[in-house]
């Protein structure tokens, strides 16, 4: 199995959300990492290729070193951030991108590639291809931070559909400190999070719940 | 200097505007390449990513043998169609795109890049980097196709601006027949359009006014 990054605490960026509370993208990565966060996926869905990037470089250059930065989506943001020097670790896909398997051939083999997929067929399919090398499940609850989420399934339902996967898998969805306990004994490799630390008043200690949660869930 | 495609009748397409007429973007292109288009470009600025991925691959299988097939803005969905074995042969970004010296690294030398930008400086800028190997001016005129167009400065004001940059120049924006002397005459390689030929009642027959036009217009 490919190694796969360290999910435990997984921060999805939204510009709008860190904006409405006064801080930049990059300035709510840094205090969430510094927090305990242990993954970060840059998504901005209706931002230019040019912003993207530079967000995706100013986010890979304050954290990268420390913890995994994934790119959404576009391959070609990852790339060009990658011939641009900053520390990008990876891609992730959902099943209107790029499909997985082209993806990989597009990043190498050193590069993470996550996968979400709203239903187990798919997730179970990308797994067997070998082409990703984690998965996200949900959503656990129905969340307004994605206009197209699946609707919640709770923890007990996240856990099923991890149950039948391969790949270390990480919940998505509304998630709050108080959902970890059942995710990591449902045996998520753990969970991501958008508006929990994004509209944090505090997201280094809204992280440090978060990781704190997961931790004490044994 | 890098050589350009043929740039004369340069099809941009608009799934919308197919779709309105009837047609798959797929049918429309046929179409417009039999009539006598010499260049197209495939633009689904909405699309995800395995969408246009499709539409790409589908256009460059039809005519990617017999003309350029050029993908907008997502270097990515370039680099996976050719995986995918389709003849795709190279790409377009605006300056909201990225960067076109980071985007020709990605690409490699072989394939096409062309560059759309609003202002004289900056395609300038572009020509002097030597990244791409031709540039889209306009608009002509003022139109309803792309929601974030610059006014339109005529047939006179893009051929100013073509006299500037020291490659390619196509004209678009609102382009009918009628206007290819002038722009022929004003040092333009070729006339890009999407409307005319999209939302044209036969695709084929607007293509071959448009390359008679300009092969008349000397």
């Amino acid at each position: 199995m490919r190694p796969a990054p360290d999910l435990r605490v997984y921060l999805v960026t939204d510009a709008a959300q860190c904006r409405a509370r006064g801080r930049t993208v990059t300035d709510t990565v840094r205090a969430a990492v510094a927090g305990g966060a242990t993954c970060v996926q840059v998504r901005a869905k209706d931002a230019d290729g040019a912003d993207f990037l530079a967000q995706v470089c100013d986010v890979a250059n304050a954290v990268g070193e420390l913890v995994p930065v994934l790119v959404n989506d576009r391959v070609d943001v990852y790339l060009a951030a990658r011939r641009l020097g900053a520390p990008v670790a990876g891609v992730h896909v959902g099943q209107r991108d790029l499909p997985a398997t082209v993806v990989r051939e597009l990043i190498g083999d050193d590069a993470y590639l996550g996968l979400s997929a709203a239903n187990p067929e798919a997730l179970s399919a990308a797994a067997a291809e070998g082409a990703c090398d984690h998965v996200g499940v949900g959503a656990v609850r129905a969340t307004a931070t994605k206009a197209d989420a699946p609707t919640g399934i709770g923890t007990d339902g996240v856990s099923r559909l991890a149950a039948d996967i391969a790949l270390p898998c990480v919940a998505i969805g509304g998630i709050t400190p108080a959902d970890l306990p059942a995710l990591r004994a449902g045996g998520l490799a753990g969970a991501a999070v958008v508006s929990a630390i994004c509209l944090a008043d505090d997201p280094r200690a809204a992280a440090r719940r978060l990781r704190r949660a997961w931790e004490a869930a044994r």
